[in-house]
């Protein structure tokens, strides 16, 4: 990716006089692991199931591009001028109005703002509430870019392990009194990535008791919570904010594109509106346009039958996935939980099996997943889990590399 | 701007449990100043002077409209699909070959990769390279964006005098060699925010050997270099780096869309690399369709002509203003340092006039101006200048805001 100047200054060794001082907190700070296995996975005829990517199918192309082409000619100078931090007014009127309405989120005391990506609320939210050493409480596994945007502010990560039905109450609670300075509890309460797992409702109003009795902010994300394939629908945990105390992240990239980098916040004003001075000294505003696009879309557009295809589209992968799952790996002593929604599906080993050994073997086979340690809070921690993804592969592609995995698996498990 | 919700859940005072718990590094944060002054150009009967926004007559909007057509029709998963955090290959290259080829900027020691706008740039350096309590070293007045930036990761700003070619060198050294863990020089070297300034040649040949001299890195931020109206350039400091101790950051906001987002940084691979991972861990990667606009913008439209058409919009306004300053304002005491290029021009009252009031009695008479303490790294500093902004104003306002500014200097200096 890097991009060669002719070398007109050559560089010597001596002439090497610079000495680069790097910040404490990133010294540590690595490339995401999944994008190293991103370097395989480039390899045309290496069948990736480690990305994270949208099926392409699921883009509204056309009406993106009608929407796009109104705009650059009836108001081409509002979508290229510089806007305001906070947004694009009407898309936030458009995504409050849509959240109150379909999942009772957002109150009086909250405040909604629109982030260039889910992921700067990740970094806005730590840049204005943790200090150097403050801990974040998380599910173990999470995904890994919020860990790493926790990280990127020297963070102290404390993973909480995960059950099919979400946290271990009795860990977080202890967690809770033990920890210092916990700042916040991270939580993807719907098909969890890297996990799959979908926190009960039980358990949701359980943490949301347990953060305010130990008065600590929940970090609620949500991006793949429109994607739901089975099941009911389970309230946010934001729904039950009477409190304050929730700061709830939503997400453009899985229901309309992931290029335009569109996320949203709703969380109490307080908290907002110094993530609103923060996001003025990251990049001032998100890209406009991508805004106003998004706005039109939700209001002038079949929003709903939008979703409601893509829901049919990510219904038939996932079980296509997993029947070739059913179909190679269970017989073959790899167990995976079953998903109701989302991208991912988590993949277990037998116990004793080296996992990263595993996921080698498979790379040198032309498939590629991503171990389960990535995800952790330490990766040096044992896990025998990896993670796939059915969203990005095509169907030919998930039947051969399903069907290789099993083999491998038959072979040394 | 906040989005009202329906008040189901009130919040009642005894409700009120949540201590919010705020990081160090943004307890004092203030919102821009200059954003506080917006809400009074807000007001349409209010001649605005302190905005910064290019001319509207700026924008290539039929070929932006034209190239987005295509891209969506011919390319359009690739213009909405997530894409690589270093930024879209083929757009690295185009500013990459032009850089070189125009400013002889850029070598094999360094990388280039995209931002979402500049002032990402400054996040990411500082991220990279300061810890709290370290110093950057900024020119007095400097641009509040980035300071805030800078401020944001608690970083000791130490301002050095500008004079009309620059920093003034001696202090710049007695800096250098006084303040605790400098980490960096900030300079804008042509056409300074908000001065006008454009550093000598002789001075940024200084510059870089003390840099040097001292082992600090400069961040070389050129948002308006290519908005000279007159004289001849002066070649930018990164083109003087043999050592690898200058980041250069670049921007697509005035010379093609400021909504879109896109900016730019060529530095030494080692310290580019961090901001990499720490801007995987902020927004991914810029939003991709624009990037896709802009490349094809410099590739396959007369980019080159294009700039030529800015300057002759700018240079038009440029000569009208400072013949209306030339008209109105000295006359009756307050002198302006003429510009070579930008889009902002600095006045000055005279000694022992209360600036601040000066400025809010504009206000009252209905015109904006930027009071200049606003871009001290202190503001509570003694300041006798403000800014004013041409290339946002239509002509019929600036005449009308600089008379009554005039009007006012005649009644009360």
């Amino acid at each position: 990716m890097t991009v060669s100047y002719d070398p007109i200054f050559k560089c010597k060794d001596d002439d090497c006089i610079m000495e680069y001082v790097l910040s404490e907190r990133v010294k540590t700070l690595k490339p995401s692991a999944i994008r190293e296995i991103f370097k395989y996975a480039a390899d045309p005829t290496v069948v990736s199931l480690s990305a994270g990517n949208p099926a392409p199918e699921a883009f509204p192309v056309q009406e993106i591009a009608e929407i796009s082409n109104k705009i650059l000619t009836e108001t081409p100078i509002a979508a290229l001028q510089y806007s305001v931090t906070e947004g694009y007014p009407p898309l936030r009127k458009a995504v409050g109005d849509y959240m109150k309405k379909t999942y009772n989120v957002g109150t009086d005391r909250d405040e909604l703002i629109i982030t260039s990506g889910a992921q700067q609320v990740m970094d806005l939210l730590t840049k204005s509430t943790v200090n150097e050493g403050d801990t974040v409480i998380c599910e173990a596994p999470s995904f890994i870019g919020s860990l790493n945007s926790f990280r990127s502010y020297n963070a102290h990560l404390c993973g909480i392990p995960l059950e099919s039905d979400g946290m271990n109450i009795e860990c977080l609670e202890k967690a809770l009194q033990t920890e210092k300075n916990v700042r916040f509890i991270y939580i993807i309460a719907n098909f969890q990535n890297p996990s799959g797992v979908t926190t009960s409702w039980e358990k949701r109003q359980k943490i949301y008791e347990l953060a305010k009795k130990y008065n600590v902010m929940i970090l609620e994300d949500n991006p793949y919570g429109e994607l739901r394939i089975s099941g009911e629908n389970i309230p946010p945990i934001k729904s039950l904010d009477q409190d304050g105390i929730v700061a709830y992240v939503g997400s453009f990239s899985k229901i309309l594109s992931p290029g335009m980098r569109l996320g949203y916040v709703i969380a109490p004003k307080e908290i907002v509106q110094k993530m609103v001075v923060c996001k003025q000294g990251e990049d001032v505003h998100t890209n406009i346009w991508a805004q106003m696009v998004a706005e039109k879309f939700m209001t002038e557009y079949d929003f709903n039958g939008h979703l409601e295809n893509l829901r049919t589209v990510y219904r038939k992968k996932a079980h296509f996935c997993m029947d070739l799952l059913d179909k190679y790996l269970v017989p073959n002593k790899i167990t995976y939980q079953p998903i109701e929604g989302g991208l991912f599906i988590w993949c277990r080993l037998p116990d004793g099996v080296n996992m990263v050994d595993f996921c080698k073997q498979a790379v040198l086979r032309k498939v590629c997943v991503v171990p389960g340690n990535a995800f952790l809070t330490d990766e040096a921690e044992q896990c025998s889990s990896f993670r796939i993804n059915f969203s990005t592969p095509t169907d030919e592609q998930l039947e051969k590399g399903i069907k290789i995995l099993g083999e491998l698996a038959k072979e040394i498990l």
